[in-house]
C-alpha cells in the first residue's frame, strides 16, 4: 500500500488553460439533504464551488434552498422531489448521498438514470440504503467513499476483515464496474485499479460533523474540472487536500470545521498550480 | 478594436461631490432570479450594492428574500409576479435577465413598460427568450451581456462569424437602438457606437458559474452612479474593474468566486477616486 | 449651532460598572421591516446590538425573522401582526418606523400604548405615516430621524425655510413634548431643548440605502444603555460616531456600507471607553 | 469557596488521542428554540460546534432550521413537535432550556425519557418550567445554569439567602440527584459534589442577549467531548473559557457579542490542548 505525498497535489492541480470557461470544469449535480440533513448538501455544495468545480447544481429538499443560497449564491437549486432525470443525464459528475436519510427512491431514479461515461460518487447514506436493498450498481465511473461501517454493509467484509484482498474479493463479487473506493477511517485508505494508497495525514480535530460531506464535495469537484489527469490520480488529490487543509488549520484551532477547510481551498489550491 | 486598460478606471470612477444623496447614485431594480436561480439575481445585487448604487431593488421569486437579506439587508425586495409595471417606471436602472429561466411573461412586461429616457441591461435567459420570441426591442438606452452563443441567437450571426463587421451589421436590423454590445469570451469585446473595445486582463480562475451576474451588477452600479461619464465609458469601466478584482484575487486564489469579487469592489475603487 | 466633535463620545461612552446585567442597558423593541422592505429593520437591529443594547426584540414580517437571525441570533423576535401592546409597554426604547411602509395601524397602536417614561425614536416611513393622517403625537420621550423632505411632511415647514427658528415654532405647534429632531441632511442638524448642533464629518460615501436605518439603530442604543448621560447627549454621541466610522471605513472603501458600519461599533466605542 | 483559576483548561483540554471519531467526542442533543426565540438555539449549537463536539443535533421549531444552517451546516436538526423520545435516548448529551418559552410538554418528555447515564443541562426557560410546575427533577446526570432569579424560584431559596450553605440544604431536599449548579451573576458561582468555586474573570462587556446560550452550549460541548476529566471539571473548564475569551475580545471590543465568542472557541481551545 502506497503512502500518499504532496506530490499528488502538484501531480493534479494545474494551472487553467487561458481559453477555457465554466463548463470546461465540469457540471456537478449534487444530490442529498433531506429536511432534517440539508447542512450535508450544503457542505457538499462549499467544497465543490471553492474546488473549482465550473457549474454546481444542488437537487435537495426545498427547504434547504434558502440556507444553501446564504452561504453560496453561486450554485443553482433544484427540488429533489421533481423529476430528476434530466438533471441527471446533463450534468458531468452526479454527487449522491450525504444526508439523503431514507430516500431510497432517489438512488434508484439515480442509479438507473446515471450512463456509463458519467462519473457518480456514492457518500453516506446512500450507501446503506444500497447494501440495505441489494441494488445493482449502475456502469456509471464510480467512487464510493464509506465509513468503515458503511463499507462493511455494502462489502460484506466485517471491519475486522476489512484487509486489500478481502476488499478486493468483495468488490470484484458486487460491482460491475470495480468502484474507486475511499475507505474512511484512522488512515484512510483508497482502493483502485492501479494500486491501494494509504492517507498518513490528518488528525483527530477532523473528528466533527460534517467532514465527510466536505471530503465528497472537494472528490466532485476536483474530478469534474481535472480532465487532464486520471480518476484515480483526483481522487487521491481530493484524500490528500482535504487533510492538507485540516493539518494547516490545526495549527491554530483545536478542531477544524468542514465550512472552514471549504473555505481555504481555492487559497491552498493557488500553491500548488502551476 | 482598442485595448481596454487601466486608464478607464481613472476617467470613470471620480471622488463623489460632498452634496449629495442615496438619489444622487441613482436607483437600480434588478429583475431575476426565479426558485431554482435565485442566486444568480443575489449575485446581481451584492455587485450592484457594493459598487455604490444609491438604491437596489430586487424583483425576485419570493422563495429568494431571505437569502437575499441574509446576504444584503441594504436591498429592498418585491415579488415579480405581483403587478411590476409602477416599480420599472421609477427606476432609473433595469437589469433584466440573470437565472430569469422561461419568465418570458417578465421580459414581456418590461420591455412594454421601460422608456427611452431609462437604461436596461439585458442579460442571461432575458437574451434567449427575447431571440426564441422575436420580441421588439424596447427603445431604452440599452446594454447587453450575451455570451458567445446568446449572441449567436440574438443576432443571427454564427459565432463563427461574430467579427465587428457582421455584429454592427446584424445589430443595425435587429435593434431600434443600437446597444452597447458586451461579448464575453476569452478577451471579452465590447462594441458601442464610438467603437469596439477588447478587454486582455482576467483569466480562467473566473470561469465559475455567477461570473456574468456579478458583471451585469457591477454594470448596473456604474451606469447608475457615475452620471458624468458617458454610458459606453461606464460599461467599459465595469468590465474591466470585474477582472481587474479577479486577477487581484487570482495571485492568492485558484478560482476566484463571484462573492468575492463583489465583496472587494469598494476597496478596489476607493484607489481609483480622486 | 453649536459644531458637534469628538468629545462628545468621550462624554457619552463610559466604563461600563462590573456589576451590572443585561437589563442594566435597555430592553429595546424595534418595529419595522414589512415583507417589502425587512433588510430596514435587520439594519435597525444590528446597529442596536452592536452598539451594546442589553436586550434587543424585532417586531416585523415574519417573513423577515430567519434572515435577521441569520444575522444576527442574539435578537429576538416578534411578529408584528400579533397583539404588540405588552411588548410596547415593557420595554425601555421603541424604534419605530424602518421600513414599515403603509402600516399605519402599528403607528397607531405604538402611540396609543407608549407612555410618558419610555422613550421613543419614530424613523422612516411612521413620519411619512404620522404627517399624512395628523396623528397625535404621544407623550413619550420622543426622537424623531427625519429626511428634509420627512421633516417638511411633519413640520409643515417646506425645506427651503427650515431654519432653526421655524423649526422651533413648528415644532412647539405640533408636538406635546418636543422631541429630539434628528435632520438629516449634508450636514445633518440635531435639535433639542439646550440647543442645536451640527455634524461636520461624515461624506457622500454614506449616501447608500440603509444608511439611516443604521443611524436609527444606534441611537436606539445608546439611549437604552447610557442612562447617566443625557437623552440629548446619547442622540449626539450616536449622531457623530455612526459619520465617524463612516469616514474611518472611507478611508479604504469607496461607499460604506450600513452593514460594515455596525459591525465596527464595539471595536470603534471600545477607543472612547474609560 | 475556591477561586477558578487558568489552570483547569490545562487540566481539561487535552491534546485528542489520533485513533478517534466524532463518535469519541460525544453525539448532544439541543431542545430550544420557539419561534421567537430561536436565536437562543441556534447560539447554543454555534457553541458546541466550535467548542469540539463530536455531532450536535438541534430539536427546534422548524421555523429556525434555516437560519441554522445559515450559520452552522455542520449541525442536524429536527422538528421539535415530532416524536423526540428516540432522539433523546439516543444522544449523550441533552442541553434543553435556551429559549425554550413555554414549552412545558418538552420538559416533561425530556424528563420522561432522559435516563441514569445521561447528561442533561437544564437553562433557561426550562428552569422556571420545572419550578412553576413542580417537576420531578430526572435521575440522569444533572447541570443546571440559573441566573439568580431562575434559581430562587428552582430552590425556594430567596436571592438574599443564596449562601452555599443555603443552596446546599436547598438542593438536597429538591433534587433526587444533587445537580452541578452554575449560579449565573456578577462573580459566577459553581456548586458540586466536590466543593463550591467562583470566577472571577469577565466583565460587564457581557451583559447582552445570548450570553448564557452561549455558556450553555460551551458546557454541552465540553461535558460531550472530555470524558477523561470529571464532569465537574468539564463544567469549571467552560465556565471558565467563556469569560476568558471575552475578556480577551473586550481589550478591542465595547460588548462581546455571544456569536464572536463562539468563534473564537476553537483558537482559544488550542492554546491549552496539550
Amino acid at each position: 500500500m502506497k503512502k500518499l505525498t504532496e506530490n499528488i497535489l502538484y501531480q493534479v492541480i494545474k494551472k487553467r488553460p487561458e481559453q477555457s470557461y465554466k463548463g470546461t470544469y465540469g457540471r456537478v449535480l449534487i444530490i442529498g439533504g433531506t429536511k432534517q440533513f440539508g447542512g450535508a448538501a450544503i457542505m457538499n455544495a462549499l467544497a465543490s464551488v471553492h474546488s473549482g468545480a465550473g457549474l454546481v447544481t444542488v437537487a435537495t429538499d426545498p427547504s434547504n434552498f434558502t440556507a444553501l443560497h446564504s452561504h453560496l449564491p453561486e450554485a443553482m437549486v433544484v427540488n429533489f422531489n421533481d423529476y430528476l432525470i434530466p438533471y441527471i443525464q446533463s450534468h458531468d459528475v452526479i454527487l449522491i448521498g450525504s444526508g439523503l436519510g431514507d430516500r431510497l427512491d432517489l438512488v434508484k431514479t439515480t442509479f438507473a438514470a446515471v450512463s456509463a461515461k458519467q462519473i457518480m460518487i456514492v457518500d453516506g447514506s446512500a450507501l446503506t440504503l444500497v447494501a440495505a436493498n441489494h441494488l445493482v450498481w449502475p456502469t456509471s465511473r464510480l467512487i464510493i467513499t464509506p465509513h468503515q461501517m458503511e463499507w462493511q454493509r455494502v462489502s460484506d467484509v466485517p471491519i475486522s476483515q476489512q484487509t486489500f484482498e478481502a476488499l478486493n474479493s468483495s468488490a470484484r463479487a458486487h460491482f460491475n464496474v470495480k468502484p474507486i473506493v475511499v475507505l474512511k477511517q484512522f488512515h484512510t485508505q483508497i482502493y483502485t485499479d492501479n494500486g491501494s494508497f494509504e492517507l498518513t495525514i490528518g488528525g483527530p480535530y477532523q473528528a466533527t460533523g460534517g467532514m465527510g460531506d466536505t471530503l465528497a464535495g472537494i472528490i466532485a469537484g476536483f474530478v469534474a474540472q481535472f480532465s487532464n489527469t486520471s480518476l484515480d490520480d483526483n481522487v487521491l488529490a481530493a484524500v490528500y487536500i482535504h487533510s492538507a487543509i485540516a493539518d494547516e488549520l490545526a495549527q491554530q484551532s483545536f478542531v477544524t470545521l468542514p465550512t472552514q477547510i471549504s473555505a481555504k481551498l481555492p487559497y491552498f489550491m493557488k500553491k500548488y498550480a502551476n
